[in-house]
């Protein structure tokens, strides 16, 4: 019997508690809600339900819900699936509000991801389906220590190594907290044995001397690196780097690249597909073939007690309005696009649909004639924090060391006035100023760009914002009525979840769904 | 004109020196040593070498002293090239000192590497022969935040996340540093306005509270984990998990499992040759054919005014001795070896010979009969560390999420009273040791293990040892009398550098040991 037929035989005779208390008592329970696939067990008696959205939410909502026997449809504004999940390839256009239509024009295998970009290992509900879909994933570096920190307005504008800033930062910190404890200051937190341990671990940790100084030598360029590595032969010995100051590192800001690793939903390992994470979307596209239609705009959703209608205008024919019709609708279309049209929910659900604003997000991917961060400046993968308003740099997660042609995320701008800065510009230009912002970083931007192609969410016309904002205040009041199935419409997608932008919680959201539209099916209780 | 060919224009014209002070305020002068391949200019007139020893040191060098017209032979003891570059695959047969052999029974495409296993970014030399070589590498997880640190005699034994005490070290830092800013115990070391600067900055790098205290809550859980994670739906709400007191964080020595991922030579991004370390070795073998001559035991090594004789017996008929000349020797056997070997040098590098011992270290390689580190517990590779004798369980960096086998790295030990246990058991028992101590961890291990492979380095016939260890001391008195050519012979291997036990360090110290006898050669200085 394999260990996890036991675990499923405890979860069968003395239920899931029980189970759960084996799998924690075995070192075996993960935190993550998501389980495995859902299970619809009973029949759905014939009953039909209609997706709005072919977003990650909608298409694995109607992959279950047409596995476990029910009549699905999913009408998709896109002329492709995916939603937010989107990669952008050589050949492809985009149109955005306002009618501006850029042409990527990345060569062959290069591509940017619009939206979505890394998945936490711990978003098992989305790996689960690369899994079950065949979506091959690979690493996605998000930390990389030799990738810069920049401020424009400290250290000369020069850009300083992730890995001097953090080795400074944490040896700083340990230094100050260790003459805090020579000097007892601590006596009334800490006892003394722990004190000792405390000192000797801050050595080790924040690379202090044998007199806990952090300062320039061994201890500390084994942590931010050398002015010239050691190496072999008679030449061999290091040139030792010189720390920066703590207040520079302060004033900077450029401290606060530390966290993103640290924070649990950037944590390595992280994982994207293999070839962008539009692989997502068009393995789920593939997946619900003709189930899925294109190319269908949402007018209005009107529910009675038997069923739901939703009229749709298909935007090949502006203007013609058609009507599909089901016993039940999975509504995944954002907050952003669903509080503009008519729908006829209750107070609460109508209340909560136009309690959450939309963030602003701003990315564009610039192709450049060679690799030369890796050519030039050893980074592979990871993120340059910059304090322009460009914000990020991130390097491909792939084709490391190959010599052809890359293409960078160039900026990635994420609520703030960048972004509407960036926003408000024509798409070409939004390039240029990518390309002038970024060469105070990596001069070789201005001889090797080649081209470039920018999304700025709110003038996306499937989404008009990049995703949902909850307040605190908001969630208290609004989320459990978003949630709640309102007669024969249920809501879904990462608006409907605590992981806001976030394809995990478009995905569990939509299961957590169906799972309740299900249930109500099965009782027979279909209003 | 490209950047590159601009520097090397500047270069030429002004010298190496301009040209790094115009890298250098580009910002592209990276501090590795090794800038690209060697250049041996001028004629090798007709010279040749004998290299001893088919490493990654003695190949690199055959391969540039072959490009530059020198006649190369290689003498190398096993009957692969390699040397402690390597990796075991199911078929492989392995005889230790003492005669035990063991066989490998991986099955397809599994793989133990029993020397070097990951590749720094910086190590731009191997790096730079894997690009020569059309050696494919792939990300290296160093750092895994969901991985274990392990005491087996704290926290009832349970494994704890990396990712828990991380969060939790960095916050009690960070609490404790906050209340002797708070005390004003360090108003005579950080300026007042520093002080602000630095308190929000702790609160936000530790996770603390408006109050600035690391407790259970959201702050402390976005880094640390949940109990229960945030998902989407009614169902969404995250259940917090609790912090880790600091005092048995410092008992358990869980907090010096933080360290490898912050030193330099562990720093993300790393790599791993696609395939198994041994793929560089393979590499290099095939790229210089008939130049090595496999199963060469050298015996001696005698110079004379005018070149070198080597001794050697051909193992496939023992007793048998033959003899290579030529003009000049680079030897890369290790010290371990050839410091009991007859061989006529100056008395200080024969002190120097002498002067290295070579530490000890065991690795372990088992495979499972199904990936459960992933499928139970989400750990994509990365590395556990526990204070039982195996002090690593180490998870494969490739084929994540597939379906089938693999194998771990089920102990590494380096150095210390570890090494010598293990060393002492016969293989089998190794293996059975490390199955049983790792289900302390893992407790899916003695169900799911299939085989193992198990390499002792102070059992290995052609290194006796795993790498030289160098004192301070012994490395001011002997390391320049180690790398100075004496006579016709100059040696090189990670004991000639100050990257010991690393391949970069072999390579590097062979490419300088080259270079200066080319200047010899080119001289016409040729004793």
């Amino acid at each position: 019997m394999s260990r996890r037929e036991l675990l499923q035989m405890i979860g069968v005779s003395a239920g899931g508690a029980a189970m759960y208390a084996a799998m924690t008592s075995l070192g075996l329970a993960g935190p993550s809600p998501y389980k495995g696939p859902v299970k619809l067990q009973g029949a759905p008696k014939g009953t039909s339900v209609l997706v709005l959205g072919a977003g990650v939410a909608g298409m694995a909502a109607a992959m279950e819900l047409r596995d476990a026997g029910y009549t699905v449809k999913v009408l998709e504004y896109n002329q492709r699936p995916g939603g937010r999940n989107w990669s952008l390839y050589g050949g492809d256009t985009y149109t955005e509000l306002g009618g501006a239509t850029q042409r990527c024009e990345f060569d062959e295998g290069l591509y940017v991801n619009p939206g979505p970009w890394r998945i936490p290992h711990h978003h098992t509900a989305v790996l689960g389906y690369c899994r079950r879909l065949g979506v091959a994933v690979e690493p996605f570096i998000q930390v990389n220590y030799n990738a810069f920190m920049h401020s424009p307005a400290h250290f000369g504008g020069r850009p300083q190594r992730f890995r001097a800033i953090r080795a400074d930062y944490h040896g700083h910190v340990a230094e100050l907290l260790a003459k805090s404890l020579q000097q007892r200051a601590l006596d009334a937190q800490v006892t003394r044995e722990d004190q000792e341990k405390l000192l000797e671990s801050l050595r080790q940790w924040g690379a202090l001397d044998q007199r806990y100084a952090y300062r320039t030598g061994e201890a500390s360029n084994a942590r931010r690196g050398y002015l010239k590595d050691p190496s072999g032969g008679l030449s061999a010995r290091p040139r030792f780097s010189d720390p920066l100051g703590l207040g520079e590192i302060l004033d900077s800001n450029t401290w606060a690249g530390l966290l993103p690793g640290e924070t649990y939903e950037w944590q390595t390992t992280m994982f994207q597909p293999v070839g962008g994470m539009g692989m997502i979307g068009k393995a789920f596209g593939r997946e619900l073939g003709a189930l899925i239609q294109y190319g269908a705009k949402v007018t209005a959703i009107q529910q009675d007690a038997r069923g739901v209608s939703v009229s749709y205008e298909d935007t090949a024919s502006p203007g013609s309005t058609q009507t599909a019709r089901a016993d039940w609708c999975l509504c995944t279309i954002p907050l952003s696009i669903l509080s503009q049209l008519p729908i006829n929910v209750g107070p609460k659900m109508e209340a909560a649909i136009a309690a959450v604003p939309y963030s602003a997000s701003v990315k564009i991917g610039l192709q450049f004639k060679r690799r030369f961060w890796e050519e030039d400046e050893q980074i592979y993968g990871g993120i340059t924090y910059t304090g322009l308003p460009i914000t990020h740099i991130s390097y491909p997660s792939c084709d490391y060391y190959s010599r052809g042609k890359g293409v960078l995320l160039g900026a990635f701008t994420y609520g703030s006035l960048n972004s509407a800065e960036f926003t408000s510009m024509a798409p070409a230009e939004r390039v240029a100023k990518a390309v002038e912002y970024g060469s105070q970083i990596h001069p070789q931007y201005k001889q090797e760009f080649e081209n470039g192609i920018s999304v700025a969410w709110h003038r996306s016309p499937f989404t008009q914002g990049c995703a949902g904002i909850w307040t605190e205040e908001a969630r208290e009041k609004h989320y459990d009525d978003l949630c709640q199935i309102d007669g024969r419409i249920a809501l879904a997608g990462e608006h409907a979840s605590f992981l806001g932008g976030w394809q995990e919680g478009s995905i569990t959201s939509a299961l957590d769904a169906i799972e309740r539209i299900h249930q109500r099916v099965v009782a027979g209780a279909k209003s």
